[in-house]
């Protein structure tokens, strides 16, 4: 039974920019988050608080935080990877925080210098202080559909990790096929066992598509009963294990192929194509996402 | 329900050559379809018998086909449009023609010079033919998701043209998003009505990945209980309607995400990677197929 709605968690300035080559300044972050606000986009990644060395790109994650508009019902969510991370995004006001947490020991050890299970006491801390202040705190499983060191990710493993982060009672656990390796299938049957393991909390989702399977996962997380969809803007975010492939799923062909599905996201698909399009112009490249070249439909 | 295996209708030599600008000989056209044999394919689109001067690319439709590789359990299907297309199909030794009907009038009108139903016409007089000398005749409903002049289709339209050839007992009904715009939804829909309509006739489905829902559309269609699904090799076949925009949806990137959803294709994924990066040397160009770049997984 498909939902009538859903809600879609605009990644582009933060996922979406990451990857890219071309180094975008604080000032064209505002206006494309100002612009994605301007299309509807009720809830953003809108940063990250990591190490400026690791990801160049978002180096300016505290002056974007002092920058962006505050608009009433827009929610600002940054990324944490630990405790200095959290103070920054607690100083920088986000709305929510986001942990991520790679399930395969060997793409975690390499992405965040720790084991799954080392990152999960992170988790912990990051939980307790998170409470404490009273910010909401979402958990991403990252490479939960493979790994691009490992192959295969055992999918009992996301369930127990999954069952884990549940405990803590978390606003949302995501879903992310990281590498963009997951098949419809495999969506179901991750959904199924998230939920059995943390019955209590909402499901989200991240699909990038760069095998061509991400719009397909993306209708099954929402048949399979997943309430958030992760997408960015024109489709950027290419993964640095997989080049020349495309990014995550594109805001604009997700909320085409839902809003003709009869799926509301309360976007506006003529504002999320002319943003595309001048995300596009940022990056002095044509975006992976399909919409902005092919016209939306009738 | 899944299914444990499906049909794919390989459609490359056809659809996905005829809007490429590059013109392909003979010679490599037989090679791509021996590649493609090769690759565990059984059944083609092989040609297209439609005047030469209309489709350029096609005018050797008899040279293919009398230098086909003949093997064993391999349908070479023709396309056909009116009783001399059916004489050069019956002459050429195809092992099944295809007729192509399209539901709008508009789109009908300026590709065949005939409305609907004037075209419905001609399909009762090419099966009688094609009955009498116990040729399989499918039907494509082309543009059954949206016309690229008059915009929305009647779903109940496409039920009645459905009903109507589901009376002359074809092989196959095929339900072709022709110009790329269908949706999942649409797609369970249309597949229903269908099935009412012709109870008796086996469906076939044909996504373009136009506006990024081609691969969404091919599950949903597996889901809905469709048995073949059409796929050009590497994504070749851009919409002449649709400028820029990615053609079929592409045979390696449909196996990839069927066989990894545990449904069984008979084909061979690195060979159909191979093929496809074959047909990017043809015409010299990047293939819209992502598989060919990203790689397999695991």
């Amino acid at each position: 039974m498909m939902p009538s709605s859903i809600e879609v968690l605009e990644v582009g300035a933060r996922d979406g920019l990451q990857n890219e080559a071309v180094t975008v300044s604080t000032a064209l972050k505002l206006e494309l988050i100002d612009r994605l606000i301007g299309a509807g986009v009720r809830r953003l990644e809108t940063t990250s608080f990591v190490h400026p060395a690791a990801v160049p790109q978002l180096a300016d994650a505290d002056d974007v935080m002092r920058g962006v508009s505050r608009v009433d019902g827009v929610v600002h969510q940054g990324l944490v990877l630990n405790e200095r991370g959290f103070d920054r995004a607690h100083l920088g006001l986000c709305d929510e925080i986001n942990v991520v947490v790679v399930v395969s020991d060997e793409f975690s050890t390499r992405n965040q210098r720790m084991t799954t299970d080392e990152m999960l006491d992170v988790v912990d801390v990051i939980a307790a202080r998170a409470a404490l202040v009273g910010t909401p705190m979402s958990v991403t499983l990252s490479a939960a559909f493979g790994c691009p060191f490992s192959g295969e990710v055992d999918p009992g493993r996301v369930e127990a990790i999954a069952g884990r982060i549940g405990a803590l009672a978390p606003a949302q656990i995501a879903l992310a096929d990281t590498i963009g390796v997951g098949v419809p299938a495999q969506v179901t049957d991750l959904v199924d066992r998230c939920r059995r393991a943390a019955p209590d909390v909402a499901l989200r989702a991240h699909f990038h598509n760069t095998r061509n399977t991400g719009y397909a996962n993306a209708f099954a997380a929402i048949e399979a009963g997943v309430v958030t969809l992760d997408s960015s803007v024109g489709g950027i975010g290419g993964c640095p294990f997989a080049p020349d492939a495309t990014g995550n799923i594109a805001t604009e062909d997700l909320v085409y192929m839902l809003e003709r599905s009869g799926i509301d996201t309360g976007l506006d698909l003529d504002e999320l194509i002319r943003t595309a399009q001048f995300v596009g112009e940022i990056l002095g490249s044509t975006v992976p996402g399909n919409l902005s070249r092919a016209g939306r439909f009738p």
